[in-house]
């Protein structure tokens, strides 16, 4: 894959191939309870996640390695999984601990192990290289347990590929267009009109903003603030919101930068994109506000319109993601200056990919056909 | 592609390819209101069907020149569109007229235009040179907007390739069998105890013929009449149908030419084919009553009996496919004295394939790559 | 194809092909009325079958010759049936015996018939060479019309290639695990704790055991019984299971062979797997008590855990498929004493694909390519 100039037109690549050597978000934490195991999707690969007797969780292929049954229709046992097709037992290694009837399990009878974190309410799953894994790789996120903060948290499917929700969430002018009625009209503000300042991080991009004299509406209020938009979208494709609102003039007071001040108003916005399959992702997202902000209760209107504008997302790109199908490869797109952060981060992914292409060749140079 | 002898060998093409230098039916007009677009797809093209201010027509690819979004997702705004995911917006033309915040809009930022039609109640699209698009080659119809007749319309989409639909209407042999309790028992005709006298049409087949002293029903009356059945099978897979009623004799008095008296009874009907995609299609159809043949709400008994037979003609042309789809390419098929008019109809639109592919090469071959 | 050693790495042909030259099961004689031909689809062949006026069971290619319409969508006329788009009659051998309106009826015209049997309540069918059609290798099954046995029958579809579902029925200690409270429960057996005996049938297995002292429970009575399981797996895919109950210390009486005293308890077990296509598959099943064995209505408890169990094989069997599609082709299988019966079947289709492919390498050798 490359990207030719100019930019975008390797979009021709309908279906993103996928990274291998990141931290996935498989599930939110509370999804994979003490019970039955969870069976999942990522980039490609089915996994099986489910819970130790100490808590832990334990992510293996979903694949039982006699039949290929699929462990997540399998029996949590101790730390363990039996499969339930004809009863193999896995440690959390998924190493094979016994066969009904047979003494001497064949050597290497196992389930491959996924290394696994569970961090800010989700559980990561590291789907490259377990040498590779590291969890201080995880990026930052919020969580939903602070005390300070009443959250919701939901997830959505979406039958497109994964780089179409990232172009999304890397340029949010699209609010005023897309969420013209609900989060456009919420956030009391004009996305579109200006540019936000992009600035590279190691694994992303950090995107920020002021918006002056904005009507923020909560409940039946209406207040005139500055509003200080901050957020960061880093691999595998977290965004991470911090929206806070201040006395008019606080933007001008701060000199158009990070703002100091105690806001009036707090929200934070914890998202992931999570590749399923070629056209397939899932979408993890959860929206908290400040205790200080309001009553606890606004919570549940802030997440009606989230819910109402991810489905309109979700229309759009789907929709997208159909027009894409029907479009020749080598059509090219136009590109604009609301593309800078998107394209950025794709040539993130790009540069990855071709840095995981690299190293399999010289591994397969080295070590011969991969067994 | 070729047609090799004997005749519909090559309907191993089980997917037909689609002549693109035609006036294409994409909607009646009166789906396409003076609000929201309307996408559809032609011929595999995704496009947007939407309304000026005047009323008139456009047609535009149904695919932002920016990131692909659907412009059918869009918003009409006077006489031009706005792409709901990021705000550009679009004349009738498809140029680009304005980008939030973005002040000199990137060269060649323009959506296609197909030249557009409306005619006989239908929204015509022309799918290839626009340059070559002439609107006298819209094939002659009825309308549904004349006062003497009462008509009634409607529209069908089909799981089968479009070449299998004309199959169907180019020989209606079928009506004894499929329609066999619907529109062969209503039409009181042996429509396959023999053969229609067919002509051929610069773009198709003119197809008549004579029933003598058969029963036509019009509510409980039973009446013996001559009728003459006479239609037109036309590019781009058009049918238009005249069916007038006589006394007992007419045929004969009209020396089993076509008649001059003033028939007792008459209809129209009016049916468009609209290939979609590979192995789908789309049907237009309306059928309509004369003034003076009987009460106009005779119609809806008339109309309620076409509707039950194209639910027939669905069922086993969609039935048709699904053996197509499961039968090897070489598989040959029997031609019958009944294939006639099908034949030489398939014949005309190879002609026009292989016209235009060598056309196609030449341009490739003069030009270099289509860009 | 070959398999390699391992065994079961061949399993990498994740649809398997299709042995020809084989008796399936098409339906249910019961399925197969006076009335309506019915269409299936067998090793990919669309096929219908339908009664002559004696009662015997025609099966033609479900595909007219004219424009390869569905004869399943045709008319049962006498002993042959009318294809219901243009009228072409048929006789019980797929010869053409009438055109309407055509004197002539073009040489060649006709829809393959396969030699086809009715026996122990199926309707088999030969989908090989003609010549080759023995109904002797029609293996050995019960019916369902002994007076001696209370017999119940369906059929289910399965979204699975058909030789999980033969690995499935060739090895039945999954019973202990897929159906630890349906069908493991009911028979009171530990299946997966000891190896059954299993011996080579010219077409098959025959696998047989001992259950010593198990709870047999039949309505709310439960018995301790000695309980000798013998079951048959043979070509094209068919289980037969003979369960016999005696009291306990029969097994031992019997030397721990076949018992020869009369059974307390007596139920048959008849089931066939038939290919589809790719990926899919039906089974047929049945089961019956012996009047001397309980009260006739036991039956209908019996088959209710029948049901509920083939819901979970279904489930099990279908999951462990769509790991299959997620998983590639070399990766290989943990092969365990279980599999010894699954892959000396799987053998045994391996050996006949590859004769016939042999046989069609020397008569394309001999007589060029087929027409």
């Amino acid at each position: 894959m490359t990207l030719s100039d100019p930019p975008f037109s390797s979009s021709s690549l309908r279906d993103s191939p996928f990274v291998r050597n990141l931290w996935y978000v498989a599930a939110w934490s509370h999804e994979v309870g003490a019970g039955g195991p969870v069976g999942r999707i990522v980039i490609g690969e089915p996994i099986v996640l489910f819970r130790r007797t100490d808590g832990a969780i334990v992510v293996l292929e979903d694949r039982c390695p006699h039949r290929h049954a699929p462990l997540s229709m399998g029996r949590v046992e101790g730390d363990g999984i039996r499969c339930m097709y004809h009863g193999l037992t896995f440690d959390m290694n998924g190493v094979c601990t016994s066969v009904p009837a047979v003494a001497a399990i064949p050597p290497g009878t196992c389930a491959r192990a996924f290394p696994a974190q569970e961090r800010w309410n989700w559980i990561w799953v590291w789907m490259g290289d377990p040498a590779a894994a590291d969890p201080a790789q995880i990026p930052d996120a919020f969580g939903l347990d602070d005390p300070e903060w009443v959250m919701r948290a939901d997830a959505l499917d979406y039958a497109a590929d994964y780089q179409l929700l990232h172009d999304n969430l890397c340029d949010l002018s699209h609010l005023d267009f897309v969420h013209e009625k609900t989060l456009g009209l919420a956030s009391g503000s004009e996305w579109s009109n200006d540019f936000p300042q992009i600035r590279s991080l190691p694994d992303g991009l950090l995107i920020e903003r002021w918006f002056l004299n904005n009507r923020r509406k909560l409940g039946s209020d209406v207040e005139l603030v500055d509003t200080w938009s901050s957020y960061r979208f880093v691999l595998p494709g977290m965004f991470v919101l911090s929206t806070q609102s201040f006395l008019p003039g606080t933007a001008a007071a701060s000199a158009f930068a990070a703002p100091s001040a105690t806001p009036l108003f707090r929200r934070r916005d914890q998202q992931i994109v999570t590749p399923i399959a070629p056209g397939r992702s899932r979408y993890f997202y959860a929206t908290g506000l400040h205790v200080s902000s309001a009553a606890p209760r606004h919570i549940d209107g802030i997440f009606a319109v989230v819910n109402a504008s991810f489905a309109e997302d979700k229309q759009i790109i789907e929709g997208q993601q159909r027009i894409w199908d029907a479009t020749p490869s080598d059509r090219r797109k136009t590109f604009l200056p609301q593309d800078k952060a998107p394209f950025q981060f794709r040539k993130l992914i790009e540069r990855r990919l071709v840095a995981e292409r690299a190293e399999s060749n010289v591994a397969v140079g080295v070590a011969g056909a991969r067994s």
